[in-house]
């Protein structure tokens, strides 16, 4: 039927000697699954097919669907599921750009989420209570700002993670390590059919496969590859979380991570990514504002910590020599031996004063000296 | 006397007219303050002296001693106290980098450990359990890999930085905010006792000179420009600690902090460090390290965790494609698209499991391709 790609995508799925790069190649080469599957041999040929997989295909189209595609539709359907293919517009952009993309995804729920913009909020299995609170907090006030929470399902941070997108509203896509008909962990089947009523569940995986090992690192290629940075909450040494902040790395996107004390086992993986480079996020407003997003900050983020507290701040609590040189700068930039000269202070007094203001975000050092900023 | 710098310097001190500047100038002129005091106006004139210093200058050689100076000169004498003049070889040289000097110090205990190599290790007076553990760990190790400890004998943080240092058997000195024979706080008399026995207690500050607010940050910029860099350990926001950290980054020092989780309030300074930069030390081979101090460090401390961590645990606990790529590394450097034709596995299985080999310090990723290391 027209339009179903579900049913193309398992046609393709269950065509044996069809590797990933030539579905997609192929997919990519029509406007729909609907036109590619009717082009026929000499067209599929055209589109850079192999000929051992034109044949395959066009003897699969002669034949009919097999015991297992047919199972395998009925499973999909069974749930509601439906297929996003490789040429589809509404195929990720994101995930598009990196090195091996799925030729297509399986889904429940909204497929628009997929598009739109996403931040990966990952960590441990085994998280401890601040692990779940911090996970909560920030997923809730990130997904409040506007983005979709993307994480992988498992017990501990990944579900924390989709609890608190929905608990504040927001949206929240679960990448899974098994078929879209499947659940795992079944713990978490009733958050799974919250995902699915209020936001998207989406696995590469076949209907009916089962959590292996060997799916997991695939898995999280696709949870870093659908987002615009990942954020580590939590995570021990060596943790498999830290493959996911990797991955994200090696397809060019952020990496952001959060702080806990040396004292902190589970927090080791985290800090082990800052001294690597991580961003640091403390609120929800240092993501927002690494990844340039700052028209979504709600009005209250500002004031809840982190890279913004200062900002919230103007002036209080600043030093009296900190305030003195903050007069002195008002008539626009400063080399800092000139504020010395005015104020009757050493350079070194300051450069004191300068730091104070520096770190209070109310002026900054150029190259010719300090500048106010508000 | 001859090599009385004591004396000399009380007597440049209580000479009115004579600012901090000119008197480094001076002293910087003449092999030591002897020679100094005795080549009188005319050769006091060549060295840059202004007139009227020189006339003062004259007149208290004239007239001797006044009752102020007298004072002094007994509290000095009364504790032992010696001082260490600008000219003088023995003045600590980062000290004589930076922008305003002291022209002399006021010491007690031994002067060879201000010429030595130091690290700030400081933080809030408030400090918390884990906070002055933390001190106390770090302290110890950085002063047994011989580091001496520099802060400024506060209560909290301070107070443990010295404790931590002196109980490990290292070395430790303390910069006042008070003249050379007050001792603030009054509880930290033992201490400052300990540190006069086994350390160096300096103040720039006349003797009698009481505890006052504008000694802070004049004491502070000196606990970061004797040190090669200063580690924050824990710091709330607003913070006089952060001030010392800032004008260690104006002095161009080294930065450390030490990361906290975001529900520790006392550590939101030290986020904040982290957040603009500073290195995150876990441990102590973090400040050895980046110090490039690497010699020192002692044998078990790479152990202890921190940016060694993962040298200790040689591929231990990698996934079994880590382990694959590993051994296809082996012949040397390989660009991502080799291995994976050699391994039969895509480029973003190559990327991901190179990337754990990056994170467990295995491999590097270089211009051509990844690279084993060990």
């Amino acid at each position: 039927m027209p339009g179903d790609s579900l049913a193309h995508c398992l046609l393709l799925e269950f065509c044996d000697g069809l590797s990933a790069a030539a579905a997609r190649a192929l997919l990519a080469a029509f406007p729909d699954s609907d036109t590619c599957l009717a082009a026929g041999p000499r067209a599929w040929r055209a589109a850079g097919l192999p000929p051992a997989a034109c044949s395959a295909l066009a003897a699969r189209r002669r034949r009919g669907p097999g015991r297992e595609e047919r199972a395998a539709l009925e499973r999909s359907r069974r749930v509601g599921a439906s297929a996003l293919p490789f040429g589809n517009a509404g195929y990720p952009a994101l995930l598009r750009a990196i090195s091996d993309p799925p030729p297509w995804l399986y889904l429940r729920g909204d497929p628009a989420l997929l598009a739109g913009p996403q931040l990966a909020v990952v960590g441990s299995r085994r998280a401890s209570a601040l692990g779940r609170r911090a996970t909560r907090e920030l997923a809730g006030d990130l997904a409040q700002a506007g983005l979709t929470v993307t994480s992988g399902l498992a017990l501990g941070i990944d579900g924390c993670a989709h609890r608190g997108a929905l608990d504040a509203g927001g949206d929240t896509v679960a990448v899974m390590a098994t078929g879209i008909d499947q659940v795992y962990p079944r713990r978490h089947r009733d958050l799974a059919a919250a995902i699915v009523e209020r936001g998207c569940l989406v696995t590469e995986l076949p209907p009916g496969a089962g959590p292996r090992r060997s799916h997991f690192p695939r898995r999280n290629r696709l949870i870093s590859g659908l987002s615009l940075g990942t954020l580590v909450i939590e995570a021990a040494l060596p943790s498999g979380t830290l493959l996911t902040a990797s991955a994200a790395a090696a397809q060019g996107r952020d990496v952001f991570a959060v702080p806990w004390s040396r004292f902190h086992p589970g927090g080791r993986g985290c800090l082990q990514l800052l001294r690597d480079g991580a961003g640091l996020v403390e609120s929800a407003a240092d993501v927002l504002l690494a990844l340039g997003w700052p028209g979504l900050l709600p009005p209250g983020l500002l004031k809840t910590g982190g890279a913004a507290e200062s900002a919230a701040a103007p002036g209080a609590a600043l030093s009296a020599p900190a305030r003195r040189l903050l007069g002195a700068l008002d008539a626009g930039e400063r080399a800092p031996d000139r504020p010395a000269l005015d104020l009757g202070e050493s350079v070194e007094w300051v450069l004191t004063a300068a730091g104070e203001l520096e770190l209070a975000g109310l002026a900054d050092r150029g190259a010719g000296g300090y500048r106010r900023l508000r």
